[in-house]
């Protein structure tokens, strides 16, 4: 599998995930413009650090970095990944609208659900989008400075089906620069069932008071809620005829297991004070279910005490 | 759940497993004697710095600690935390033999098996021995500084079957410590369930070119050599009387598969140029299966080829 450029690549959010996935891009040879906002002057001047795995050797830093403070000055991608949260979407449009031009293809590497049709209304209907669902975790410990604790992999997918050749494409850039990568079948497909974990462990370790996810498991009540919302996302999910099987369920369990003490993205959100993705991991799919008749209470009440944090 | 004191407690091999859970117990209150070898003189001036989970915050110094460069200093123990890489074993007798009085109990957290047999050999049949197995990615990235990317779980397990009092003491040390702890049914069965993961992935990432767990799961050859080793260890297993279904040795797999480009504790020591721990992990399972008839030409030919790499 050999070098492919994607040509020029634009990526906004520098945050954990973009971060980790635009360095190694970077690395590889990819020619990715990385643009800023508060932390522009320190990229500059200290490039980007990626701690990409469990290994010492594999540290790196990107200096001098293509960095810029105002989307003008890359202009017109042939790739934008868009790595930044959902919660900032609104705001996002403008800061994305000069790096898009007729033939920029799109992908969004964001949380749960409605990221890909927001960038197609804004968009255009018959521009490519490709959805990238990341399961790993990074964090941003410093200004630049991005670390990776368990690689993890990417499911790329798009909404009319089985991955395009463009989807094929950028896919294929993110093997090439090291990263575990599957093709889902279909992004909704791959979207419902990332909710399946999603939704009970992002929520219920932020609304039991800022625990961790072992004590989920310990606790009879909150398994029980854990259970009832993966069954009425399994319940929604069908209603757009995407079927997820019961062992499906099963195995997040077996999943979270071994995790131990672990804190989901959105409890380590709530408890640095930053804004929790209630919208796309939580409102979207509950509006999704209840527009097509699925009765979603437990779901419908997570929603709640979670607005009822802010 | 509150604070019990296990006592003076020595703990002996201040790497990435034993600076993390040492660090947390001696932040919990536990009364933590840390015995160093080369970075003694750092840890008297630094203490400890531990990062326990993925979250910023949860970075924590231990300074001044309790750092001693002779056993004789410390003296005799109530608790005697062994967390010396297996490879150090014989070297480490010396080092243990002035901790260890008439009452003190053991807890090795050491990989793989055969490490409590030889704890007893070396300090009693009728002493108390623990074994812990850790479930977690940690790493010592620097001198006195550990790493934990994956807070993972510890399985607390005795030979002569469930857990006795002071093995139920020292777990709830570990849980109050903030870390997510199992009781084994035996030390038996957890140690060989364990090595199901451990032989096939630690071993043929090794073997293999140094490649990680991803690419073991996306090479039919290697997918099926990890198949075969893992049914051997079932049957060395079944002849010791520890039975593992079928669909344990399944689940091993689908735990794989998020990890996406893991790199297991060989992997990482290998590619450091450390030794890699082969007897404890590749040769005793060997050594236990032959010596009651299980054929394992599978683990035979790994084993072998572990060694022709040294």
């Amino acid at each position: 599998m050999g070098f492919n450029s994607l040509g020029k690549v634009g990526l906004v959010g520098v945050g954990a995930v973009g971060g980790f996935y635009g360095g190694l891009l970077a690395r590889s040879g990819q020619d990715v413009h990385f643009l800023f906002r508060s932390d522009y002057e320190f990229a500059v001047k200290n490039g980007l650090k990626v701690t990409t795995c469990l290994d010492e050797p594999d540290r790196f830093r990107l200096n001098p970095l293509q960095a810029y403070r105002f989307a003008e000055e890359i202009g017109h991608c042939d790739w934008l990944i868009v790595a930044a949260k959902a919660t900032a979407n609104q705001n996002l449009l403008e800061a994305l609208q000069p790096l898009v031009g007729s033939s920029t293809s799109l992908l969004t590497l964001q949380n749960g659900m409605g990221n890909v049709e927001f960038l197609r209304n804004a968009f255009g209907s018959d521009r490519r989008i490709v959805g990238g669902l990341c399961f790993t975790c990074s964090n941003r410990v410093a200004p630049c400075e991005v670390e990776n604790y368990f690689p993890g992999y990417v499911q790329f997918g798009e909404s009319e089906g089985p991955l395009s050749r463009e989807g094929e494409q950028v896919m294929k850039a993110f093997q090439y620069a090291g990263i575990s990568c599957q093709a889902a079948d279909s992004l909704e497909d791959a979207l419902w069932r990332k909710l399946c974990w999603n939704v009970p462990f992002n929520g219920l370790t932020v609304t039991a008071g800022g625990i961790t996810t072992d004590l989920i498991l310990q606790d009879k009540e909150l398994t029980r809620r854990a259970r009832c919302l993966m069954n009425e996302i399994q319940a929604a999910a069908a209603a757009y005829e995407v079927m997820i099987e019961d062992e499906f369920l099963e195995w997040q369990f077996e999943l979270t297991l071994p995790m131990g003490a672990y804190k989901p993205s959105s409890l380590l959100d709530f408890l640095a004070g930053r804004e929790v993705e209630i919208e796309s991991i939580f409102g979207e799919p509950l509006r999704r279910g209840t527009r097509v008749n699925v009765h979603m209470p437990e779901l419908q009440r997570l929603y709640g005490q979670l607005n009822g944090l802010k």
